[in-house]
């Protein structure tokens, strides 16, 4: 049986490091300007309450002039990431002191009134896309060094010698694929408009690497790194990015040699974070990207992918339940209330399921035998120790909890039947005591696993009533977390820190192509 | 007579402003580290009642960590000129967020008590240095990219991913002429101090050009430049930055051929300021620079010298007063009671003479022989007009006004006889109704005057009663505005916007050298 060689895992980290620089995206720049000056503006039917109203032409910008004290709102039409310049003079060009701004970058309305006074966020207070700048000598085109992921830009004067002139604002915008995808043919105006988001999300994380969101952690994550590249497959086809990704990830890897649930560009920023469903879900990733862009990248990386696949079934006990431990962060879903002993063996299962597949692709008999016996050991168990023959559904640690993240996981790695799939994720989706999903990254797995059961009606009609929502409510990317329930959800305690444009919201496209 | 060719005015100032670039001093950059970790606290012998006091060595910076909310003062022992830079990391390296910083750059303790909400100074908001920057990942070197004129600063920790530790803060301190020069010997303690705060303020100010202060305005001036080039004579003796200066007020001449008071390196700012008192002293300032460092500079600008002396003699009335216009900001001083009429008139005396001298070093008779009898005529008048012969001073204006400025500049022309401004200036200096000398600015040809008329120990007298006043309170350069019954005082209705190292204040070097 293929071994891993963790003796040589520096060595084999510092040839991974090299390759991920060499596979660097190269960034594409287009110049973009505002649309509309605008207000904010109160309404109920909007995301979190607040909306903006058009106000005049951008094009008027450069013939009006500003003193301390003034602001306004800019339109971009649609989300950007990039890099704001200001070329600015001071009417009569008599600037005998410093220009003082304050600027707010904002990717929903709501951001735009935001009062750093009032912040109490569980994460770094940096994200917030505020910035006070002062500039020495004008006329002058100032560009600003730091990145912002928005539509709507605040920009207020707090100080200038005289009245100020915007002569130009502008943003040079930065994707690795700058550009979006034209919807398929035959979908109607909010499916055209669901693709059209979709795209322009991964669009906007599309940076050097595949980011979870571009103003919020603006960082590679495996989970998230799977569903862009199911989504990259059907829109930009852009092979090299996810490849760079993996061989990041890779020289990423902790001293055991689970690969890495996040890594920076940086090598000087230490990640410290290992989620062993992130590395279950690796043999997925390199077997579909097999499929799809040829078996260079899989072949690479087949001994690690079994040596996760390996090292994660030692996190189980003989009751196919997650061995407690400080060391690793269960995943699964941002939801306090969900027991993950179910969903995370379930996906031990499709872990194993696709490194076997990948096993049989290189001819590795004695790999392939091992991962189906596991398999089969630990389905049994399963069956045995959670399954709700009753009801039909999979159930999870001493409450016997049913969730929709135990069905999906069920039902993708092959556990559970069409028929029985098809039927317990109905049970979690309806079951108002079942533990629903929270975000969009569990909410894709569950359409998964609904369209695998022959659900293809449900699944579009659940894309139109979950993303469709959003786009009713003003999204033009797809956001981190969203509950119809609850138009203020923010994962980390103040939606002003909440990221408009993420990653693993990105994936309904799949299901359009 | 010599005549300005005034049709040619635009070709002389493109030459000039080449010239200018020509001579553009070099900076010498010198790493400055911080002393001491210090404290704000509340001293009624101190400038503005606050001083610092140490608290730990700032060696240990680099040993500490910081949270957000945590904020400290470091000192650097002296006054700088530069650009901070911030060696930082997070903690084990693990910086999964922005950090954000908010600085405050303090010339005097008083500066590190500001709060932004507070301000009411009539000068831009802008110059007040506080900053607020982001770095998005660490570990990092940020150098800042505006300039600061300090002795302390202020670092708060707004927001970091973890606890932020400072491997070193630095300043790149800069000026032309980076180093003090030692005082002549013989100088007591208190003295010497004078001529080193006075030697530090000129330091400061030596940037690209002589600035009036390196907070604020960070400008050439005239005015200032005459008293820097007679300090930079007994000290740095460096005649280039001179020359550049002089080259660069030309390049700004006003279309009538009046020499800029004050003008930007930038060529894209445009100068508005025309000052007369400022152009009338432009051929002592040749003439003094003739005397130290030869005559090529006077040589080029005689011309454009005894152009500023005609053109000034057409602003005054047959009474040898101002003809009142809202072209022309007659200057004097910073004191909203003093009548200029007849300081201004006495400036116009001192310029006739420098440039009948200029134009005898030359050998040009004719135009020597017009200041001459121009001199006699004005003197006369005034003699008739603004001499109170009963009290033996000058006066000004309908009320009569008695001032230091009258007297001072009715000395320093050569209308009043030594023994007659004697006692003038000694009537004025006493006199509780005579307004006196608000900056140090005329302060300095108050001196200059009582010097010139023989009272040298009445002049040691005066700097260690003025100048030495300021070192107890705390000074280490010498201040724009001070006067010994207002602590607080503030030309802008806003101590915190004061400059505390300002050109016109470095002069005390002259009469110790």
């Amino acid at each position: 049986m293929t071994e891993f060689d963790l003796s040589r895992l520096e060595e084999f980290k510092a040839v991974w490091r090299k390759e991920a620089d060499r596979l660097m995206p190269v960034l594409q720049h287009k110049a973009e300007k505002p649309r509309q000056f605008c207000q904010v503006v109160w309404d109920g039917t909007k995301c979190q309450n607040i909306d903006t109203r058009p106000l005049a032409s951008a094009a008027e910008l450069s013939s009006r002039t500003w003193k301390k004290g003034d602001r306004f709102i800019l339109d971009f039409g649609e989300h950007h990431v990039g890099f704001f310049s200001f070329e600015m003079h001071i009417e009569n060009n008599y600037c005998d002191s410093p220009t003082s701004l304050r600027i707010l970058a904002a990717e929903l309305p709501y951001e735009l009134t935001y009062d750093a006074s009032k912040f109490h966020g569980t994460l770094s207070q940096g994200w917030i896309q505020e910035e006070y700048f002062k500039t020495d000598e004008l006329p002058a085109c100032v560009k600003l060094p730091r990145r912002y992921a928005f539509r709507f830009l605040l920009v207020e004067v707090v100080a200038c010698p005289g009245k100020l002139v915007f002569d130009s604002i502008e943003c040079d915008t930065i994707s690795s694929r700058n550009y979006l995808v034209p919807p398929p043919k035959g979908l109607d105006a909010l499916d055209s408009a669901i693709w059209t988001a979709g795209c322009r999300t991964l669009r906007e994380c599309m940076q050097i690497s595949l980011e979870d969101g571009p103003k919020r952690d603006r960082r590679l994550w495996l989970g998230d790194l799977f569903l862009e590249a199911k989504t990259n497959a059907v829109t930009y086809k852009n092979w090299g990015i996810v490849e760079h990704c993996v061989y990041l990830l890779a020289a990423n890897c902790k001293d055991n040699g689970m690969i890495a649930a996040c890594a920076f560009e940086n090598p000087n920023i230490v990640n410290l974070c290992y989620l062993p469903d992130y590395a279950m879900i690796f043999p997925a990733l390199l077997m579909e990207h097999t499929e799809r862009a040829g078996d260079s990248l899989a072949k690479e990386f087949y001994d690690l992918a079994l040596h996760q696949v390996r090292l994660c079934r030692t996190l189980f006990d003989d009751n196919g339940r997650i061995i407690p431990s400080n060391e690793y962060w269960f995943f699964i879903d941002h939801e306090p209330t969900l027991d993950k002993n179910t969903p995370e063996a379930c996906v031990m299962l499709y872990s194993l399921n696709n490194m076997a597949r990948l096993a049989e692709h290189f001819g590795k008999v004695d790999d392939a035998d091992w991962c189906r016996r596991e398999f089969a050991a630990m389905a049994k168990l399963l069956r045995e120790k959670a399954w709700d023959a009753e009801k039909g559904v999979l159930v999870s640690g001493d409450s016997r909890q049913v969730s929709e993240a135990s069905q999906c996981w069920g039902i993708l790695s092959g556990l559970l039947t069409q028929a029985e799939g098809l039927n317990a994720i109905n049970y979690a989706l309806n079951n108002k005591e079942a533990v629903h999903a929270h975000t969009p990254f569990l909410k894709h797995f569950v359409l998964e696993a609904i369209w695998k059961c022959g659900g293809r009606e449900t699944v579009r009609r659940m894309i139109r009533d979950y993303w469709g929502r959003m786009i009713a409510l003003g999204a033009d990317t797809f956001w981190e977390a969203y509950r119809a329930d609850d138009n203020d959800i923010s994962p980390y305690k103040d939606p002003f820190l909440s990221s408009a444009c993420h990653a693993w919201s990105c994936t309904p496209c799949i299901f359009m192509a």
